[in-house]
C-alpha cells in the first residue's frame, strides 16, 4: 500500500494527522519492508521524528507539510553520509546540501535518509530489490527512491535521470515518476555524469502526488486537478524500438492510447521525424565524452574501485574526440528544434513506453535506457505512469512525454491517462 | 616581467628547460612579489618542485610540458584546502578534484597552490593587489588568478566567468584572458553561483599562451599561430554602455581598431539587434534567481558569515519568481540566436571594452561587469586582449568576443588584434 503524499498533506492540513504521525507510517513500513528491500544506504526515523516533533507548527504550514522526502545518495547532504553508490566515497560526509536538498528543506520536507544508487548513478544494479517481486530488478539508477515510495516506505523521494534513471525504475515498481524539463531543478551538489544530461526526478504514489511534491519543492504551479485533468491530444509513438518492447508492453501502450481516447483525449499514431531519431545516438556520444571527464578524478585516481560496466563507459568516453562530441551537441540541438515544431503542430505529449516492458527477473542489468535517453537528451519532461499489470502481477509503466517548459501540461495529460486506465 | 607558456614549453621541449626549472622561475617571484600582492591562498613549493622533479620525463612530453597551473580557490582540490572564499569553508578539504583539475594534471600540469577568489565568486573584493600597482584593484572575482600571472609568478592559472570575472581581471592585470563558450570546459566540482551562466576561464601572459593552456587542457586544437595570425572582419561595437567607458577606454579601442585595420583586417562599426540588447537585463535576473537556490545551503544555515553584498544579491534573488526567471531563459535563448544571426552574416568578431577603464583607484569594487555580462549571458567565447596601457601605466583591456562554438576563430582574432596593438 503506498502513502500518497497528497492526501496525508490533506490530512496534515485538517489537522487530523502531524508531520511526525505521517512519518510514523513510514517508519511502520520501513519496519516491515526494508530488510527484504533494502531500498535505504542508511536511515535516522529517530532524528527525523524528533525534528518532525520539534517543528510540527512550521512544518505543518509549509508546502511540503513535513512530509518525509527520501535522497538518492547522488545528492550531497551534511547530516547523511553520501557515498555515490561507490566504494570510493565510503562514509563521505560532504561539506554542504545539494541544492535540491535544500531546496526541499525550505520547502518543509523532512529528510529520514538516503536511498541506494548504483554506482555514480550508472548502469551496473545495486542490492535494492522491486517491491512487487523481490525476484525482480527494481530498475536504476534510482533504484531505492522508487523501491521505497513503491513499498509504501516514503510519500516522495528524489532521484536522478541521465539515460532513463527516473522513469525506468517508477516503471518497474509501478509509481509515478517524474523528470521535469532539463535545468528546471539544479543539479548543485549533485555527483555529475554528464553535465548536459543529468537532470533531477521525484518519485511518488501517482501523478498527483509527485505534481505537488515537484510544486512544493520548485516552487512553480505544477499541481494538477486530480478530479478533473483537461483532456489532452496525445500522439501515440512506438518508436523504432517498438519490437524490442514486450507484447504486454505493447498491448499496455495500446490499451492506454484506447482508454485515454474512451476518456475523450484525441489520440493520433506519429512517428518521429528524422532529426529527432537521429539524436538517439548522440545521446551514446555525449554522455560517456562527459563522464570520462566528471569522473575524471575517480577514473584517474582509484580506477581500480570503479565497476567494470562503469569503467568500460569512461573507457569510451576517453575514445571520443572533441568532433564527434561537437557534432553531437549539434545533433542534439537540431533534434530538441525539430520535437518543439512537431509537439506545437500535432500533440500535447507523446505516449510511449516507459521501458520495455516489466521489471526483468533477476539482478544481472537494471534494464535498458531505449525508450527513455532520447526523451532526457531533448530535456523534455517525461513522466511514468503507474497503474497497469502485466499477467505476472509485475507494474507496466506507460510514458508521457511533453514540450520542453511545459511541464504543468505533461503532468495534466499523464494525470488524465492514469485516471483512463483506472477507470477502464 | 610575465612567464610564457609558450616560450617556457618550446624550452622544455627543446630540452633547455625542466618542469622544474620552470617552477624555480615561478618561485623567484613569488618569493618577490607574493607577500605585496597576496595572490594566492596558499602554495607549497617544496611539493610541486618535488612532484615535477619525479614525473621530468612524463610531464615534459606531456601537452602542459609539466607546466605550473594555478587553480582559482573556487575549484575543489583534494591536495590544498579549498575555501571559496568564505569563511563557512574554512580549511575545507574536499573528496575529490574537480573535473577541470583532473584535467591539468591529466594534461601534464603541476598545480602549486590556490588562487584568490572573492566570496562564493560574487563581488565582494578580496586582498589581492594589482601588480601593476597595489594601491589599484586587480578585479575580480578571478583576483588571484589575474595577479599571479600579470606579476609574473604563473604562466597559466584557471578561473570562472559568471559575469566578467575572467575577462575584466584580465585586462586590469595586463593579461590575456580566455572565457571559451559555454560548456566547452566542465564546471563539475566549481562551487556554483548560476549554473547557466558559471563558466572556467584561462589565464596566461599573451593570446597565444592562453591557446597553448587551453588546447593542452581542452584536448581540443585551440592554437594559434603566432607568427601570422589570419585577418579576422571585426565589428566595433561600442554597445549603450559606451559612456560609462573611460576616455582611455574609447580611445584604447578605437585605437586597436585602427591598428587591426592598418594591419589588414576589416573592421566596421556595428549595432546589437534589440533582441540582444534586452538580454543584457536578463543576466540580472537568471544569475540572483539561480545564486539563490545553487547556495541555499549557505544561505538557509549560515546567513551571519555572508558578507553584506552576496546576502544583498540572494534576497533578490528570493524575490524573483519562477515566471520572470522562465521569462530571462527565453530572452536569453532568443538573444542568442539574433547573436549568431549577426555574426553570421557581419563579422568574425566583436571587438569591444574589456572593462569601463583601467584598474580602479583603492579596493571598494571589483569594477562593474558592464561591459562583460551580456557576452557571458550569450555563451560566446570572450578574450581580454593585453598590450595597452593608460597615463599611468596601467593596462586597458580590450576584448574580442566570437561566436558561439567558434573559439578557435576568436582566438585568432585577439591574436592578430594583440599583434596590431604592439606593432603601433
Amino acid at each position: 500500500m503506498m502513502l500518497s503524499a497528497l492526501d496525508l498533506a490533506r490530512r496534515i492540513e485538517d489537522g487530523s494527522l502531524t508531520p511526525a504521525g505521517a512519518l510514523d507510517l513510514c517508519a511502520q513500513t520501513i519496519g516491515l519492508r526494508e530488510a527484504d528491500l533494502g531500498a535505504f544506504t542508511i536511515y535516522d526515523i529517530a532524528r527525523a521524528r524528533m525534528f518532525a516533533e520539534r517543528g510540527t507548527a512550521a512544518l505543518s504550514a509549509s508546502p511540503l507539510r513535513g512530509l518525509a522526502v527520501g535522497i538518492k545518495d547522488v545528492f550531497d547532504t551534511v547530516d547523511f553520509p553520501t557515498e555515490y553508490g561507490s566504494p570510493i566515497y565510503r562514509g563521505h560526509r560532504p561539506a554542504s546540501d545539494a541544492s535540491a536538498v535544500a531546496m526541499v528543506r525550505r520547502a518543509g520536507g523532512v529528510i529520514p535518509g538516503k536511498t541506494v544508487t548504483t554506482e555514480f548513478a550508472f548502469m551496473q544494479p545495486a542490492r535494492t530489490r522491486n517491491p512487487h517481486n523481490r525476484e525482480h530488478a527494481p530498475g536504476g539508477s534510482s533504484s531505492g527512491s522508487a523501491a521505497a515510495v513503491g513499498a509504501g516506505m516514503l510519500p516522495i523521494a528524489l532521484g536522478t535521470q541521465t539515460g532513463g534513471s527516473t522513469v525506468r525504475p517508477a516503471a518497474f515498481c509501478g509509481v509515478a515518476g517524474f523528470k521535469p524539463s532539463y535545468k528546471i531543478v539544479p543539479t548543485v551538489g549533485v555527483k555529475c555524469f554528464s553535465w548536459s544530461l543529468d537532470t533531477v526526478g521525484f518519485f511518488a504514489a501517482g501523478i498527483a502526488d509527485v505534481a505537488f511534491a515537484a510544486t512544493a519543492i520548485t516552487g512553480r504551479d505544477l499541481r494538477v486537478d486530480r478530479a478533473t485533468p483537461a483532456a489532452p491530444r496525445i500522439a501515440l509513438v512506438r518508436t523504432s524500438a517498438w519490437d524490442e518492447a514486450s507484447p504486454d508492453m505493447q498491448a499496455a501502450i495500446e490499451g492506454a492510447a484506447r482508454a485515454a481516447a474512451a476518456a475523450g483525449a484525441t489520440v493520433v499514431d506519429a512517428e518521429l521525424p528524422p532529426a529527432v531519431v537521429e539524436a538517439d545516438a548522440a545521446h551514446g556520444v555525449i554522455g560517456p565524452y562527459e563522464a570520462y571527464r566528471a569522473l575524471a578524478f575517480e577514473y584517474d585516481r582509484h580506477r581500480d574501485q570503479l565497476g567494470a560496466t562503469l569503467r568500460e563507459q569512461l573507457d569510451l568516453g576517453a575514445s571520443i574526440s572533441a568532433d564527434a562530441y561537437d557534432s553531437a551537441r549539434r545533433t542534439a540541438t537540431r533534434a530538441r528544434r525539430a520535437f518543439a515544431t512537431l509537439m506545437a503542430a500535432d500533440a500535447d505529449v507523446i505516449l510511449t513506453p516507459s521501458a520495455a516492458g516489466a521489471a526483468p527477473h533477476g539482478f544481472k542489468s537494471t534494464g535498458t535506457p531505449t525508450f527513455n535517453r532520447l526523451w532526457t537528451l531533448l530535456g523534455a519532461p517525461c513522466l511514468n505512469v503507474p497503474g497497469l499489470m502485466d499477467a505476472n502481477g509485475l507494474p507496466l509503466g506507460v510514458q508521457i512525454v511533453g514540450r520542453f517548459g511545459r511541464d504543468h501540461a505533461a503532468l495534466e495529460a499523464a494525470a488524465f491517462v492514469e485516471q483512463a486506465i483506472a477507470r477502464r
